[in-house]
C-alpha cells in the first residue's frame, strides 16, 4: 500500500482511525465464514458519511478496492479482501435517527445492530422483527438481503428497507428513494432501494438504512411438537399456512439436529423431526391460533403440543432452536460450519443431516460441521454443498435462500439466473462501479 | 409506418393479428387517463412469448417504438404512444399455469386479470389479494407496481411478484429470477425482479408474472364508522396499526366524498370523515379484532361501529367505498377524474376535497373531477395536482404512492429522487433499451 495513499486516508479520518497492521489481524480473526481469509491492506474507521465519501473518493482515484465491514457475522465470505485494498470498518457510525412512531419508520447507521435497535425501541410499542440469528448490523442485513425466523410473518429485508443512503465507489452519495424519504410505498421510477438490498457491498457502501417498523405483539406464545416423519412435519407446515393462520415463526429441526441440541443444552426432547412455532397477536387471537395449529398438528400425527406464554418459559421451550448453530459446532470441538439453503420440497428428499429449516418460507439450512484445518474435508464439504444447491436449482429453487452469494456461491449464480440475467447484473455493476473496486470478487 | 415493417409483423403474428387502423381507434377510446391520447401506428396481438420476442426484434431492427398494452386501466397515460410505434396488445395471452398450492405460487400471462385469477383459484383455498380497484391485468399491475386497499396486510405488487418473464426491446427473453423459479425468497445476486416491477414497460414487455398467493381468510368482517374530524380518523388509524391489529383494509373517505357517495348510491351515511375497515382471519380472531378496533374507534370519538359478516351485507356496508370513483365522476356527468397520491401526514393538512385514502399505507388519493373538453380546467387541475404532489414531497413523501409516473408525473421524479438517482435510472434504461424504444416518453 503506497505511503501516499495512507497519508491521504489519514488526512480525512485522522491517524488513529487508519491502520495498516494491527486492525487487519483483528478483522481476520472475526471472519466466521469457511472461506480463506485474505486480509485488506488497511482498515479505516470513518465517523460519518462525509468521511466515507471522501475516503472512497481517495480509493477511487488510486484504483484501490473498497471492502465494507461492520459486525462480520456473514457466512459467505462477503467481507474477505480477495484483492487487498481498504476495509471500511463502519461500526463507529452507530446513530439511530428519524424515529417516527406515526409512520413506523427509523433510520440507522451501519454500526447499529438489530438488538441495539430493538432495545432503543423498547418503550415505543414498535419493533423491528427481521432476525437472522446473529446480532448483525442492520445495514449489513440490508446488504445481504437477510431474513431469518420471523420472515414468514413480517417479510425479509427486501420488504422492510424503505430507503438507503449509499456511497458509490467514486464517493458520490445516493439516496435510493430520495433524500430523507420514508414512505411505506411508492411507485416513482425504478426501485433502486430494491437493487441495493442484497447487493453485498458490490455496488456501494450502505451508510444509512431507513427501516419499516412493526407494532410489538401484545402476546406471544411459543410451541413445540414432534412428528413421526419429515413428511408429516412439512405437511403440517403447508396446512398451517393454507389455513391462513398468521404464524410468526415456524421452524423445523430434524432428528439429528434435535439429538445434537439435547446433548448441547441438556434437554430431553424426542429425537424426531420437530416443529418450533411462535404466534403473535392479542391474547385472544394467539389462543385461537394455538388451538387451530394444534388441531392441524394432531391431524398430521404430531405429538402433544407444548406451549408457553411467558418470556422465560418461551425461551426454555425454544432453547433447542436458539442454540442449534452452537449445538452443531459442539459436535466436533474446534470445528466450523457451513449452512446450505434450499427450497421447501427438497426437504423431504434429503435423507438426514443437521437440518434447520425456516419452513414457513420454504427454506432450510443443512449445517455441515467440519475441521477448518482439514483441507481434504473442506473440499468434501464444498462438493456436498454444491451438490445440494444444484438439487435445489433442479427443483426450481434457489442456491441461496439467505446469506447471499458472497465468495462461496459465485459458481452457482449463473446456473440459477441464466446467462442473460448475469449479463444484466454485470452491466448494472459496471454503471455504478466502473473500475470494479466495490467489494471485488463477490457475487458476480 | 413502412409497408415492409407491417409485412414483417404480419409474417410473425398472422394478418388478422396486425392492424394499422381499426384497432388503433378502439385502443384510443379506452385510455382512461386525462392525458392527450396519441395513437400508435399499428397494433399487434401476439399469441405467445415467442411471437412477442420476434415482433420486438422486428421493431428493434426498424427502430420503431414498442408500447405494451393489456387492460388499459392505468391512470397516468402509461399506454399512450407519444412517439407512435407498435402497440403490443397482450390480452390474447391469457394462460394461467404452474399453480402450486404447496408453494403458494402461480404464473399468469398479461391477459389474466386479478378477478380472472381469483375465480380460477376459487376452490383451492388460496387467493391473490392485491386489489387496485379496477379489474386490471396482473402483469400490468406488476409493471406499474400497483397496490390498493389490501396492501396494509398483504403488501403491494413489489412484495407479491416472485419472478417475471420479460421480452427486452431487442427480443431477448429474460427470466428475472431464473427460468421457472418460484421460491418465496432468495438472496442470489441483484434483485432484477424488483427492478422490473414498477418500470412501466420502459425496460421490457412483461409476458409472464409468477405471483405469491395467500391462504383465503376463513372469515371476513367489514366495518364502518364516522369521525368528528379528519384528525380523529387519522389518529384512530395510527393507533389501530400501533396496537398490532392485523387489519386487512383500512380506508378513509372525507365528508365531501361521503356526500357524493350518498347521492350516487342512495345511501344515508353521516356526511363526516369516515373509516371503512375489513378484518380477515378465523372467526374468533376476527371477532377480537373488531372488538379491539371498536375500542380504539370509541377512544377517538368515532360513531357506533357498524359491522357485517356475510358477503352481501359486507358489500352493502362498503358500497360507498367501492363506488367512490364513480360517485366522484357522477358529480359532473361527462367528466373525467385524476387521482393524486400523497403521504399520510399530509392528509390532516388538506382542508377538504374528494379524498379517498388507503390510510393503512399512509397514502391517499384526492380525486379531481374535471370536464375533459375544458382545456383551461385541465390546466388548473394539472397545476393543483402538481402543487399537492410538491406538498407531499416537502413532507418527505412520494409524488406517487401508486399508479406510477407514466406521462403525468415525469416532471416530479427528479424532485423526488434527486439528480444522481435519476442519472442511475437513465443508465439502467440505456443498458436494457439502448435505442429508447420501450414505451418511450414515460417515467424518465
Amino acid at each position: 500500500m503506497p505511503g501516499e495513499l495512507v497519508k491521504a486516508l489519514r488526512a480525512v479520518a485522522g491517524s488513529p482511525n487508519v491502520s495498516t497492521a494491527l486492525a487487519v489481524r483483528e478483522q481476520h480473526g472475526r471472519d466466521e465464514s469457511m472461506h480463506r481469509c485474505s486480509p485488506p491492506d488497511a482498515v479505516v474507521w470513518p465517523q460519518d458519511v462525509e468521511q466515507v465519501s471522501k475516503l472512497a473518493g481517495i480509493c477511487y482515484s488510486h484504483g484501490v478496492p473498497i471492502i465494507p465491514f461492520s459486525t462480520g457475522t456473514g457466512l459467505e465470505g462477503g467481507v474477505t479482501a480477495v484483492r487487498g485494498g481498504v476495509c471500511f470498518n463502519l461500526t463507529r457510525m452507530d446513530r439511530i435517527t428519524a424515529l417516527s412512531t406515526e409512520d413506523f419508520t427509523v433510520a440507522v447507521e451501519p454500526g447499529v445492530t438489530r438488538k441495539a435497535l430493538n432495545s432503543y425501541l423498547r418503550d415505543t410499542g414498535l419493533w423491528f422483527p427481521v432476525d437472522p440469528g446473529a446480532d448483525a448490523s442492520l445495514c449489513g442485513m440490508a446488504a445481504t438481503s437477510a431474513s431469518g425466523t420471523n420472515a414468514v410473518r413480517y417479510g425479509t429485508m427486501r420488504h422492510n428497507v424503505l430507503n438507503l443512503q449509499v456511497v458509490l465507489a467514486d464517493g458520490r452519495v445516493l439516496h435510493t428513494a430520495g433524500r430523507g424519504r420514508h414512505f411505506r410505498k411508492s411507485a416513482a421510477g425504478y426501485n433502486l432501494t430494491g437493487l441495493f438490498v442484497g447487493s453485498e457491498g458490490t455496488l456501494g457502501l450502505i451508510t444509512q438504512a431507513t427501516l419499516r417498523l412493526h407494532g410489538s405483539p401484545e402476546a406471544i406464545v411459543a410451541a413445540v411438537c414432534a412428528f413421526p416423519s419429515v413428511h408429516a412435519a412439512v405437511g403440517c407446515t403447508v396446512q398451517v399456512l393454507q389455513a391462513g393462520i398468521p404464524v410468526a415463526r415456524i421452524e423445523f429441526l430434524d432428528d439429528v439436529m434435535m439429538a445434537a441440541c439435547n446433548r448441547f443444552s441438556g434437554l430431553s426432547y424426542a429425537v424426531s423431526p420437530t416443529l418450533f412455532l411462535e404466534f403473535h397477536g392479542s391474547p385472544g387471537s394467539v389462543e385461537e391460533q394455538v388451538r387451530q395449529a394444534g388441531e392441524i398438528v394432531q391431524l398430521n400425527g404430531g405429538s402433544d403440543f407444548a406451549w408457553a406464554w411467558e418470556l422465560e418459559a418461551r425461551n426454555k421451550l425454544w432453547a433447542a432452536r436458539h442454540n442449534a448453530w452452537y449445538a452443531a459446532l459442539a459436535l466436533r470441538p474446534g470445528s466450523k460450519a457451513r449452512p446450505v439453503c434450499s427450497p421447501f420440497k427438497q426437504l423431504v428428499c434429503v435423507s438426514s443431516g443437521l437440518i434447520v429449516g425456516h419452513v414457513g418460507d420454504g427454506n432450510f439450512h443443512c449445517i455441515l460441521v467440519f475441521d477448518p484445518a482439514d483441507l481434504d474435508e473442506i473440499q468434501r464439504v464444498k462438493e456436498f454443498a454444491t451438490r445440494l444447491a444444484r438439487q435445489a436449482l433442479a427443483l426450481d429453487g434457489t442456491c441461496t435462500g439467505e446469506h447471499g452469494i458472497g465468495l462461496g456461491k459465485r459458481h452457482l449464480l449463473c446456473e440459477e439466473i441464466g446467462e442473460l440475467g448475469l449479463t444484466i447484473m454485470r452491466q448494472i455493476k459496471a454503471i455504478l462501479d466502473p473500475k470494479n473496486l466495490m467489494n471485488p470478487g463477490k457475487v458476480l
